[in-house]
């Protein structure tokens, strides 16, 4: 596979593919936040997506691209979020049997989870040479396919139908705001929301303490994550080549935010919205509360990647 | 003010009063409850309507149908629940003011949800008593209009715009069920749906530990509810003559279920739903689950009715 950004009509593509199997999430709006920020915030929420993530989109998306062929020699992925359920419901989706790579102190929630949806799961050290090394002999063995959970066109090309869908329900959006990780949602946002007009702002949202797309976007080359530890664990990656790119070519600007404030903000959405979201989903409204930004009157849309949390273990309470 | 059930036209006429300032909410699907049931269900998320809880239709259908006149002279209720935040939002709304008689040891979140909304709020013993008399005391100082939660036929027509709109989304519902605690919402649902179709199925649903309805239903006089220890805390309340009178008229069935069921239900929706549901909401689906209805392959509407939860205080977790 070439290493090539997917254009708009890839995620066209993407979407019809998706579509059937997909929720086509609602976008709902806030009194509070808007009275809050001066702004109209539109949240598209994918946390009511299957897996309760966004990342069904570009997983299913990947899987079903596959010849049948290639599809039933099974597919690989490592992770411990929820591109590993991703993964295992899109594979099984697809009549293909998928194996999941996890490290070994992984949380039992997301073990059962993936199990749940029919994968196979391999342990392994909790280090990335461990990681890779084990998908790396299931491939060896099998002949599967590995999804790579965000340095990857057809995973790019899925969740930009995120964006997509909330540009039909909103076509009048000044700025959409996504939280950025390894750089697979916003990637997707920008090419897509680049291509309906070219003036919507695209503005990407990272902890401080994970802020290595904001480094990288201002340096000029991909700078790592320096610590693992921000509350919203689905940000702790650094970028791809691929999502780098893309994060260079369409995205307007990237903010940070401090952990305090993520923590409050994804309390607020809790008990304001009645919705529950990952810490990861608060960023984009976090930085925005934080950081006072000028968004007046602006409409903007906000993707809410996800709501899987472990309702023992919340940070706030 | 004669007190005698709406029809279906005043539905219709409250939903045109309603509309332009509430939340048309969504209805969302689960495929993880579907595959439970065996059924269809359709979940109409009134958590996410303004004040977080259905309410607000009935308070302020019934507000916006006085007079100028009647509303200068101010608005009065008791109530420690979601029906002080509705009529303290709605009297705003419309300009006029509210006087909120609430008991002296009203979780202080619900305090100030009141007074956010600009409402004054008067405390009084933990008694009906002391309550009714509290609320006397203002209207006759002031001649302020007393807003009853739910033996009121503007309340009961407000509070069936819900209903309205579940099947405007989905028309071919074969039951439609709702919890009942004074009985506004299942009224004002039954009334509609049977105007629709007298083939819809109309099923209210109560904790047995507060089943007062149920044994209403059953010996054709209101009997009162005998403890108010029920974890569904909207739903402790006994019916009125008018709610009594729709439902004995309307309602198909009532069915009741356990404490422990409707806390696994309700965790089970938060968890799997990603919404923050109060226990009252669990318990129409709890009924489901535990009694093992027999609803294979059939389509079931489900009011979500409120998300006013205090997150300090989960009864799991």
């Amino acid at each position: 596979m070439s290493l090539t950004l997917p254009d708009f009509s890839e995620i066209e593509a993407a979407h019809k593919r998706i579509q059937p199997q997909a929720h086509r999430t609602p976008v709902l709006t806030s009194s509070y936040f808007n009275g809050k920020t001066g702004a109209s915030l539109f949240f598209k929420c994918e946390n009511f997506q299957k897996i309760g993530a966004f990342k069904f989109r570009g997983a299913f998306n990947a899987i079903s691209r596959l010849s049948e062929a290639e599809g039933k020699k099974g597919i690989v992925t490592h992770s411990s979020g929820n591109h590993a359920q991703a993964v295992a419901l899109a594979s099984g989706m697809n009549g293909y049997s998928a194996t999941i790579v996890m490290p070994e102190n992984a949380p039992k929630v997301k073990v059962n989870a993936v199990r749940d949806y029919g994968a196979e799961i391999i342990f392994c050290k909790n280090t990335t040479e461990a990681r890779e090394s084990a998908a790396q002999k299931v491939i060896d063995e099998t002949g599967a396919t590995f999804i790579h959970p965000y340095n990857h066109p057809d995973v790019i090309a899925g969740q930009g139908t995120a964006a997509k869908e909330l540009l039909e329900d909103h076509p009048d959006l000044d700025i959409i705001m996504a939280p950025v990780g390894g750089g697979g949602l916003i990637s997707g946002t920008a090419i897509w929301a680049k291509h309906i007009s070219p003036d919507i702002k695209v503005i990407g949202a990272e902890p401080k303490w994970a802020d290595d797309a904001y480094r990288s976007f201002k340096s000029g080359q991909i700078e790592p994550v320096l610590r693992t530890d921000t509350v919203a664990d689905g940000l702790r990656t650094s970028l791809g080549e691929l999502t780098f790119q893309a994060i260079q070519t369409n995205v307007d600007d990237i903010v940070t935010t401090s952990e305090d404030v993520i923590i409050q903000t994804m309390r607020d959405i809790w008990e304001r919205m009645k919705i529950i979201i990952e810490p990861s989903c608060a960023v984009p409204l976090a930085a925005i509360i934080e950081n006072k930004m000028a968004i007046d009157q602006l409409k903007i849309g906000i993707i809410l990647t996800g709501g899987n949390v472990d309702l023992e273990n919340l940070p706030f309470g």
